[in-house]
């Protein structure tokens, strides 16, 4: 038998939607993504918590990446619990349900004419065993724990 | 005595070649790449998985890396079992027959008279020890497992 | 109960803060950036040394990241001890009170009419288990050692 | 007391020093560059050994990064024992004597008007335990041993 790949928690610090964009949409819109790759055989249900520097945590947003699959998530497409706004500073600690790997990646294009992107592995913080997560201040824990969504009503799924 | 340096399995969830391209080609042209260091005494024989958002896993993609060799792959000229299609989110699961070390590349040209790069790790995801993985659907293993091809009959090697 | 989600020592070798500018500011200044994220539930203080080609280290510079909250410090906004030189190789090391996750990031916009960016995690350089680490030469240990600035007097706060 | 700060072996596949540059020089010449941070007591003695898609591997190429120092080293400034070649596809494997963390930087002026840059960590290929590599087949062992250059008489100093 074969194990998942990968790790059940993730940090990115360095969020920051850019903004405005220039260029035609959607291929130039400016962008930061989470891109989950899910290699295991059953669903990956995701938690999401989004850190700020003047604001509690928010989340959690909850996210499915189906078995055997990879999603690129846009931050822009998080809306429930409440949108992201557009040039602010966030972080972002994920909780998957099951081992998964993260990788972030930002395209820039609020200079007409250019086009800048990054990309960076997110950080894997647990030390590869299954780790449990208590509900904190706000009703976000810690390290973004809470109810995740289910993969069969996931409200950022574009439904 | 030496052992080899690096892991057996690699992860990278953020694919995505860039179409189109501008600029003189080949030097100019979008691309994703992985890069290969096989620093070891032996050839490396890979088999990578690649994953979609909407579609099963495709591979084995055999490929080998020559003992004491680097060896940067470009995703355009994966095309056995089939060619990977362009500006299509992905993620690709490495598995190595002994241990190397696997970075991504991407070089992005869409905006004419803009050059984009980006670079990261892949993500080793075996804990140094050698593993095993087995087929799973659709003859794909969970890991990207898999026959992987010889080093003596290389179809990504231009033949 | 749950620990906190990260590192105590970050290591970021590659810094020099691009130099001149283009662009409106501050939107488009060009900086190099650490992002923290503190997931934990207590104020996360932190001791920067900053590492030089062709001099002694210098530091601490005290930052305060309070509990919940991510911080973006742009290193032109490191006063105390002394300010930053521009365009001048460095590299840094990270001690934390408590484990945070740092991420490094770069807007250069050196060149009139074009954007680059990079971004990459910091290396924990601890093991997971927290560390002592004493005083060397110059006032200043080897792995960027000293008292830290207390969070409730911050001097990078901008206050 | 305090132990170094980091490993001594470091692994870094997607080397391909850009070529031609645009711009001014040196600021605008396109470069691949390693940065080194040895937050140690004492010099490390760095042995450089480069990998190549189609010829054997070249090294040591002795890099000195003396007690509490930074060093960004460009890979067109390594001239001994060989100069490498532009636009050429390389990896590197470095032996540090002493713990030291290393970063990956990327320069691309390849097109007129445009600046493109990218970074990330080299892979940390040592367990964090003192590791013995020997010397292999061309006098390069599999890890890119050999002896290296003592830091008070670089070749790659400037001299």
């Amino acid at each position: 038998m074969t194990g998942p790949v990968g790790h059940r928690v993730w940090v990115l610090p360095a969020g920051r939607i850019p903004f405005p964009s220039n260029g035609s949409e959607p291929e130039f819109t400016s962008f930061d993504a989470l891109c989950v790759l899910n290699a295991g055989g059953g669903p990956a249900e995701l938690a999401l918590t989004v850190y700020y520097e003047d604001a509690e945590p928010v989340g959690p947003y909850p996210v499915c990446v189906p078995a055997r699959r990879v999603r690129h998530i846009r931050f822009n497409d998080l809306i429930d619990p409440e949108a992201l706004r557009l040039d602010r500073p966030f972080g972002v600690v994920v909780n998957s349900s099951t081992p998964v790997v993260v990788q972030f990646s930002r395209q820039d294009t609020r200079l007409p004419g250019s086009l800048a992107i990054a990309t960076t592995l997110a950080f894997p913080a647990d030390p590869g065993a299954p780790i449990t997560v208590a509900a904190g201040p706000g009703g976000v824990g810690p390290a973004g724990a809470g109810p995740v969504g289910a993969c069969d009503h996931d409200p950022q799924d574009g439904g």
